[in-house]
């Protein structure tokens, strides 16, 4: 009965664990513990790879996919093994990239367990939606220019049927916009908030690999960045409004990243 | 020339540190290493405490104030502490509560270095945005329910004139809304988004010292979470959208916080 993360893991129980956009440094220090401690751990493809060597000799590490766009074990096959582990009596992780919250599943996964009687515990994480911005030198709100960001899923397009979201009122909220999973879709996205009232000349940057050692940002407005884009493989983070024209990566004597 | 947040500090640079909401487990392993090598730590009354047992002996902590409301130390005096600290030689840490770049000046303390020819590195963290609810169970986006969640600062009142946002777009986006610095003006906010269009039956949570023991959530609909608030004191996170009725914080057998 503690409010800790930091709680010692229970046998039979599910830690939802977000570790952040993929550098170690990145992941919680109840994170990395929970790491320590589990007897089995499910992974993502995106979550801190190098953060693994803390886990005992004896803990099964098993890969469950979730490459953009690549093969994965579905989701339906994740619940399941949560739950047998569990009720095997083992300490279970789930390790995502990002956090488990935001395009996570982690709610899907909760449920699942609850549902089986399992309990979970929630180590939230550093969402690449405010860490890939800030690791390329843009920072979401800014006193006197933007009062609040706004984070999307790119996955479906603006008018696909399954989309949920208004992107004329996207355009106009005031607000940072933040597009995960945006790649695919960029040109569709673009036009819709250049429809809805955004100006070509918006600022506009697409921060690739973000917390990787290959990290890559490309800037320009909004009505050229899906041609700056071009190169851009996901996962990238797409920022649109006036912080992105800050450039604070440019800061002189600032340590090379 | 890494690309880690965990390469050792400098002399004579500032890193700024997001803490997280204050559980000193939600701090990052890069922000705790940082704390370490600190020098001289400037610090916040919603940061991490516990972490700073880290730091050593003989290293300056700073506290800088920014309780809600209350008194503080002016921003200008931060920022020049941060670079007469860093120009007498010293690693510097500048640790806040959640992420520096959301509603935290990061952006602002690193331009204000940039500007005297200081080095910045950023470690970004957990922010409470994303953190509160989801210790209290709500996850910001579900799989068929929402694409999509945004991030507003209520520490201006719709209609204010130093208010940037639409608030009638934000009340149609499609996305879950979330508040931060939104107990004093939360009645304001809340009529302002019923204007929008927001049903009244819309579920709302208010989640109050999240990461801390004495963490609270009260839930309800938009149209009463204004009278059922009336006990929460800042620090708080509003959630606004079908997210805040999944209380998977209900599940059996779950530890409870």
């Amino acid at each position: 009965m503690t409010h800790s993360t930091l709680a010692p893991l229970q046998a039979g129980t599910v830690t939802l664990v977000g570790g952040g956009p993929g550098d170690p440094g990145l992941l919680t220090v109840a994170g990395l513990e929970a790491l320590r401690q589990a007897d089995v751990v499910l992974v993502d493809q995106l979550a801190p790879q190098q953060s693994l060597q803390v886990c005992r000799p004896d803990c099964e590490v098993i890969w469950v996919g979730k490459i953009p766009r690549g093969e994965f074990v579905p989701q339906q096959r994740i619940n399941q093994l949560l739950v047998k582990h569990a009720r095997a009596g083992r300490r279970v992780v789930r390790l995502k990239g990002g956090d488990n919250f935001v395009f996570g599943r982690g709610g899907e996964e909760w449920q699942h367990c609850a549902d089986a009687g399992i309990a979970v515990r929630v180590v939230p994480g550093v969402t690449s939606s405010v860490a890939a911005p800030a690791l390329a030198g843009i920072q979401l709100t800014h006193r006197g220019m933007v009062q609040g960001f706004t984070v999307v899923s790119g996955h479906v397009a603006p008018g696909d049927p399954r989309s949920d979201l208004d992107w004329t009122a996207l355009a106009t909220t005031g607000t940072t916009l933040v597009i995960l999973m945006g790649v695919h879709h960029l040109a569709a996205i673009v036009d819709a908030l250049m429809a809805g009232g955004l100006a070509a000349t918006t600022p506009a940057a697409v921060v690739a690999r973000a917390g990787h050692p290959d990290m890559r940002t490309v800037r320009g407005e909004l009505g050229g960045i899906v041609a700056l884009a071009e190169s851009i493989s996901p996962p990238a983070v797409t920022v649109i409004g006036d912080v992105a024209a800050l450039r604070l990566d440019e800061v002189p004597g600032r340590p090379r990243r």
